[in-house]
């Protein structure tokens, strides 16, 4: 797989080693994820609007109703700058000025176009398969009122970049002596015990997509 | 508490029940996160980054280095949206349709200003206590060369909206005898076994602030 291009968009200013430019990293973090913000502007006015994506190589695609002021505004071909973060820990240094977080976050710079027709049950089933895997074949699909009221839009990635800081804290020397815990308290995303519907047969086994994800896919 | 006015920038859509407008809601929810996805527009141009934060009453406080892009850029006085999202979880219904996601975010519309040398410290102090309180007191305290490498930006609240989905699927009564699984799968942040750094004194017991962070404060 390929690198990004670093250019004055994209490129990692603030502590440029933990600058990542290759696909394989990037797709990674955009696939451990799947709400994206995502930033667009209308006359200066900045918009940052928390979306489900789905990606497909190097598209991203999101949805909504074909009424929302997001996809109205993106499917105009305006520039979009889609952002995924996975916070993975609290760093705790003896000062506080070596305080730190632990993520891994993505910048994704792109244009968007609307998905036609045609092609909106393929788009649809990239983003349901990216948020819940195996969920597509086992739930009702979309007809065709339903997909008129949807919008969806494609997102090529032009240019990207991730960022990522792993490991403990990185004190002064001179601050190891100091009687102050120091260490990392990790963090992560955990589903717990699903809740069946209420209007469900109570015998109804849990679907393979839900035992998917509740044991880490 | 107040409401925040409702205009063109903030309104919530789609969805209008799904909108809260009241400092309380809006609070609340800045209150339960500690990163922001911050959006400012460069030429037309959106970026959005993941960035820690501290509320204090109606303000919002970021930091970074003083060399930080986009603190150079919000101290401009440019328009900025600091989005915070939680995901509770994923909503699975019968029809595919229906799939949704149990969440909080909030929409916040400011802009910037630098925070002046003297007030750094009380700045830097809001924002460890938002993301772990107690800290404060126990670490090294920052020193003028510190403070000088930092770059503090307060973001007047101007405009507000918080959006939240909670409850169980909502699927159609046509679809409700589907002999497909519906219900809701839970997500939480969850803190992990603190990990002291190697070079601790291993006698040394968990600071107060690490304890009521893995307690749930």
């Amino acid at each position: 797989m390929s690198e990004y291009p670093r250019t004055d968009r994209n490129r990692v200013r603030r502590l440029p080693k933990r600058g990542h430019y290759d696909q394989e990293t990037i797709f990674s973090i955009l696939d451990d994820g799947f709400v994206a913000h995502v930033g667009f502007c209308l006359d200066g006015q900045p918009f940052v609007i928390p979306t489900l994506y789905g990606r497909k190589e190097d598209r991203l695609y999101l949805h909504g109703a074909a009424t929302s002021r997001m996809l109205q505004a993106l499917q105009q071909g305006i520039p979009v700058c889609l952002t995924v973060t996975h916070v993975d820990g609290l760093v705790l240094a003896r000062s506080l000025f070596n305080h730190s977080v632990n993520y891994r976050s993505v910048v994704v710079f792109g244009t968007a176009t609307l998905v036609p027709d045609e092609d909106k049950t393929t788009a649809l089933r990239i983003i349901s398969e990216h948020v819940v895997p195996h969920r597509w074949e086992e739930a009702r699909q979309p007809n065709d009122k339903e997909l008129k009221a949807t919008a969806i839009v494609e997102v090529v990635i032009e240019e990207a970049s991730a960022k990522i800081r792993t490991g403990p804290a990185g004190d002064e020397p001179e601050d190891l002596s100091l009687p102050v815990w120091a260490g990392v308290v990790p963090l992560r995303l955990q589903y717990g015990p699903p809740e069946p519907d209420a209007s469900l047969d109570p015998r109804m086994p849990l679907p393979q997509s839900v035992e998917r994800l509740i044991d880490g896919k």
